[in-house]
């Protein structure tokens, strides 16, 4: 089977102009087909702030109300996501950037309001990806750059986090290539802890749980962890959690970052 | 050979919520390949007003400045594209949302400084369209929705007209396609007086000068009449200037709107 790339990238790299430039000069070197998701970064909360839309939170959630979603439909699928396509198309990468809705290639299911009304929050598994369509672009030469933002197919776009979308795309596509799956971001990997910046080669489930019960996994690594782990049981070859200044070394599979395994 | 229709709708569309449901309805339901070419509207301005980004006039003409291209890129390509975008998936109609860099679908050349630097404005041509990628997404079963961004190649977007793009996109595609391309707005058709609101049918080229000459045609009304006349010299079959509520009409050449000859 042929090989496919799906990078991830985090907020912080985006909004850091030259390291930004350096990853995407590494990314359009990458050889073969490859896929990239982004978040959104500060920009969103930046001109939010400006608009007069701030972070709406219950219970320590973040919510998507109906302003929230057009800025973040203004930010990630528009300012970020075209910002990100240009400039890998001056790198002679044939970038197309993709919400959900483009090509109708990831459809979410609106979060049922149980405790907390999340409002416009879409959830999603291998099935919501359109597959075919992601693969057609691929085998075009194209490049899809996708963007945290999936849609309900009755006429709303969606908020869906970016590391979730990065799982269930390579989920969707595992039956037709050899996926390796690379999540990016500031660090150099999964950390044994801050202070001495030591990173953990590996990690299995057993490990995981332990890692979990230690409070060395917590908070918000803990869903970055568990779409990974998703990503290798719909068939994922490898996921890999490594600083975005290394993805050449990453995707090459050499020592750097931590490798998830189950 | 195989029948396109090319439809621009305007801002004032855009800005009336019951209108645009209206028309992406409509335009839903012509049948056959097409694709969808749309302006800012009142949008741009309004966020531009939030954001405290004022439109940028130079000698009575508009600058697309930096902060002007942010706000563009945000409303044209993100809000304004994507909502068109999801609404038309809810209507079946499998819509792609593209600026000019996604596919590298429209080149633009930044344009010379002259008297005027007009900042971050592209000048195109049916050459700065990539012909082949467009049909092949129109073949696909596609229907892109192209916004009124272009790019330099060089990793920057740039602010074109909506009804150039409409003209050029149209004339790139005229050797493989018989295109038809309606221009749609708030009015019937180019009209005698505002007074009487009465249609011209039909406006050659001979009769577009003594228009001119007349003032019947004047201002905002002469780059859109050139826009149509350039798009005929480039082989489109029929261009067509008719009012968005009457988009069904116009597709099927019936008699509405003001048909330009050569």
């Amino acid at each position: 089977m042929k090989k496919l790339n799906i990078i991830k990238i985090g907020g912080k790299v985006i909004d850091d102009e030259n390291a930004l430039m350096q990853f995407l000069h590494d990314f359009a070197d990458i050889s073969g087909p490859k896929i990239l998701v982004h978040g959104g970064g500060k920009t969103a909360s930046d001109f939010g702030a400006r608009l007069g839309v701030l972070p709406k939170m219950i219970d320590g959630r973040r919510i998507t109300d109906a302003q929230t979603l057009e800025l973040v439909i203004m930010v990630y699928g528009g300012l970020v996501n075209k910002r990100l396509v240009s400039q890998l198309q001056s790198s002679k990468v044939n970038a197309i950037g993709l919400t959900g809705a483009d090509g109708n290639v990831i459809h979410a299911v609106k979060r049922p309001v149980e405790k907390i009304d999340y409002g416009f929050a879409g959830d999603v598994t291998t099935q919501s990806v359109n597959a075919i369509q992601l693969a057609q672009f691929v085998e075009m030469g194209l490049t899809p750059v996708l963007c945290a933002l999936t849609h309900d197919g009755k006429g709303s776009l969606l908020n869906t986090n970016a590391d979730t979308i990065a799982s269930v795309v390579a989920g969707a596509l595992a039956p037709s290539y050899e996926v390796d799956l690379i999540y990016c971001f500031e660090h150099n990997g999964v950390l044994k802890d801050i202070e001495s910046q030591s990173v953990i080669d590996t990690i299995d489930t057993a490990h995981y749980e332990s890692l979990k019960r230690s409070g060395v996994i917590s908070e918000g690594m803990i869903p970055k962890m568990d779409n990974a782990f998703d990503a290798l049981k719909s068939g994922v070859k490898s996921v890999v959690i490594g600083n975005y200044s290394q993805v050449q070394i990453l995707v090459e599979g050499g020592t750097s970052g931590t490798k998830i395994q189950l």
